[in-house]
């Protein structure tokens, strides 16, 4: 099988197989259920995450088969009858998906997906939904805290080269421009999703030519508009800035053109970078931008802002494209409701550890707005509650049960949309841009700036309705008795 | 374009094309070029690391073109004229590629792959060839590591759902296998590459069923012969264990069979398996196994092992998959020569970090063995050099080379070989497991336990011959004078 094509329907645990094989045998196939996607802690302190990777999980849904060749490899394994062979030979999702709209502003333990659909349906997607949802809304939400570190200058994407692989490296690139940042280098990206690309020069085009000088020449005549030279192959100050100002001066601005930067990619980028534009504004050439690059993160981009470091736009690689200081997103996938005589019957699943406690049943999520519009928290309600929003509503914090708590002058949005109904595709993936811009828009007016802070960060309140609070305490009540 | 459908080639950084169309205008198409892959630093404190990735490198290059469609998406960029564009539609790779072999134990500093290459050749397929390799070779050596913290137990890569996207699970799983794990969960993995698939239920199994002896049932009806039942969805010792030694001596006992396993995927594994153990033998069921998951790593495993935890199978899960304590490879690719009059002369990048001094020209790159075959050191010498390996051999270690050294009753073996000669491949691609079984034995007969520990792990030497180390230092002083 060649590396460019592949069918992703078998990127799955096995055990999605070996439990849909039991199922199959006991003739449960139509029994629906129901499972919640959530997650059960923010990637590095924040107060929130990024929910992306909705359209992925679309089409990956819209192109869900086992092919002939599938089947005889699965038949190999000595693990299925005939009968479930066939069966997956015509296999096609009926069930429902419900989703967070992409670039869902989102916090843990709320179900920011869950699907609807008959049980081996239900079971074989979990796999390709987690890998896509755990990704892209990883490297979403490490993009939106380099992008706030930056503080407005400009971020791209430089990472694809020390990405897990081809696919970390397109849909990294994806996440991080929903995350916020302004392009990337990622040749593939730009053609899939239309993100604005960007790159120059490496070190090696520097080196080929006899001299430096040459090298920014000789660039300077293919891209007389649009030159960045990339000026630390040799020594910054003593040599690639002077050879960068000769070629804009005797190169450049003959041709009625302006040398647009300079990059440097190693050493103290702070006092390079203030020495540089100091040299630059000196030679009137303050329209001239500096990039930076080499191993930047929300902390090192922090620490440069708060030097004084001077530059336009910084390349961000590793660090984001592999969300270095938490490499691991773990949103899980677990079941909350099984049919029981034509009824969605709620479950629960205990586990030795109190946080790995499941919010059980099919529920409702809401972002609860004050009268500024400002989300002051999220609430669970059960799914078939109807709550009039002109009334004061009573809810329950389940960190603090004990406490009296009342919304009043307030707006509910509901933030599940239905995405697939009885298998058929109900919803149209926006434009990235548009997800982009929704991600920002959230994040300026909408949410509390004390959610955004990296230290301490507000802790965003997960409520719930009372109704929904008294069906949790009660199964945990009749699993411990 | 498709999720499942994609062309590779395209994975790329922008820089490649911009400086491929610098190259093309100044006529420089046919100019060879040699450019090396190197790492600085073995990930994790280790004392090495494992190449990996190779095959899917001769896979990209033989696949490499550019599609209509491509074409036009790098037409509408405009950067590039129409004569670079028609190039980019004919082009194939036509240079040569010598690389290590897959598996091969590795050192920073070394060059563990060289292109020499038409210049464009050269510098189209950087972003590729670096993707594959760091990806690859960090999840193999992340791999070794734990399994060799498991001392001789069992490793299965279980990490497909927290992996950074589709590939990254399924190369991630590849190169796992590769540092030595036994199986994977991931389905296509193992359609894929033949690697053993694992795997038997999760939580939503017994939480479906109306109780968790129903579920267990159900299981081992399916699979008399190969039942794993997970016993931590509701209480491990007083329902899980019991339920599954109820289902072992009523379902399975009757019909000759034996329960294979039992597997806990929360609270405190050490002792849940130690009390596990007792209960089982006590019930006997010797032959029953313990598998044990949760946020496993080589750390978490080792202290497991101290304290005598109990088990025979270990699922390693986010981890692994994205080498969370360390998820940084990071191999360069430099440029170390330019064909200049016919002959190919040798490059250096000097940096303003040490560490960033390249090692210039064509070379070669042997692994130095002792009389009892040990590893003693590898070493760089010029590519033209002849070494009598019955005479004793002067060299230096470039880190003290006041130091007057000799290699005496020693034997070479080079280390990197041809990939591609002239744009074809003379190389075939190991079968996986052959490339498993040469990893361990590496370590089992040729590679120091003093640098295969954890803690302050032996340094390899890099040394060089007396010929190669006098050339870098020329370099050094021409560039600095």
């Amino acid at each position: 099988m060649q590396h460019d094509s592949r069918n992703l329907t078998m990127v799955m645990d096995l055990y999605e197989l070996t439990m849909a094989y039991g199922y199959f045998l006991t003739k449960d196939v139509q029994t629906k259920v129901a499972f919640d996607v959530f997650y059960r802690k923010n990637p590095d302190g924040s107060g929130f995450a990024i929910f992306a990777g909705l359209e992925q999980i679309i089409e990956y849904i819209q192109s869900l088969h086992f092919s002939a060749e599938d089947v005889a490899y699965l038949r190999s394994l000595n693990l299925f009858n005939e009968e479930f062979l066939a069966y997956l030979q015509d296999f096609h999702f009926q069930g429902d998906l419900y989703a967070f709209e992409e670039g869902t502003i989102m916090y843990p333990c709320e179900p920011i997906l869950t699907v609807v659909a008959p049980l081996i349906d239900a079971q074989i997607i979990e796999t390709a939904l987690l890998v896509q949802i755990n990704h892209q809304s990883l490297i979403a939400t490490k993009s939106r805290r380099i992008v706030a570190a930056a503080q407005g200058k400009a971020i791209s994407d430089f990472g694809a080269r020390r990405a897990h692989n081809m696919d970390a490296a397109v849909y990294g690139a994806r996440a991080s421009y929903i995350g916020g940042a302004s392009s990337t280098s990622n040749v593939l990206a730009g053609q899939m999703f239309g993100i604005p690309v960007s790159g120059t020069m490496a070190h090696s085009f520097v080196m080929y030519y006899k001299d430096e000088y040459t090298a920014f020449r000789e660039y300077a005549k293919a891209y007389p508009h649009n030159s960045v030279f990339l000026i630390d192959t040799y020594d910054v100050i003593g040599s690639g800035l002077p050879n960068a100002i000769r070629v804009a001066k005797e190169v450049l601005e003959p041709m009625g053109e302006r040398l647009k930067g300079v990059r440097i990619d190693s050493g103290d980028l702070a006092y390079l970078s203030k020495k540089i534009r100091k040299i630059l504004d000196a030679s009137s050439m303050e329209d001239c931008q500096i990039v930076m690059s080499n191993s930047l993160d929300e902390y090192v981009i922090g620490s440069l802002v708060q030097q004084g470091a001077k530059f336009d736009l910084l390349g961000v690689g590793e660090r984001l494209i592999t969300a270095r200081s938490e490499p691991v997103f773990g949103a899980v996938y677990k079941l909350c409701a099984v049919e029981e005589g034509g009824a969605m019957a709620a479950r629960i699943k205990l586990s030795e550890n109190e946080e790995k406690v499941t919010n059980p049943g099919l529920k409702k999520v809401y972002r609860v707005f004050d009268r500024e519009g400002k989300a002051i928290a999220d609430l669970i309600a059960l799914a078939e509650e109807q709550i009039d929003e002109s009334r004061p509503l009573p809810f329950v914090d389940p960190k603090k049960p004990w406490k009296e708590r009342v919304f009043e002058n307030y707006t509910l949005r509901p933030l599940q949309v239905p995405i697939f109904l009885g298998g058929k595709q109900v919803y149209q993936s926006k434009p990235l841009r548009e997800i982009r811009d929704f991600v920002a828009r959230q994040l300026e007016t909408e949410i509390w700036q004390e959610e955004q802070r990296f230290e301490n960060p507000h802790v965003h309140y997960l409520d719930m309705t009372c109704a929904y609070y008294a069906l949790k305490q009660r199964m945990i009540e009749e699993k411990r008795g």
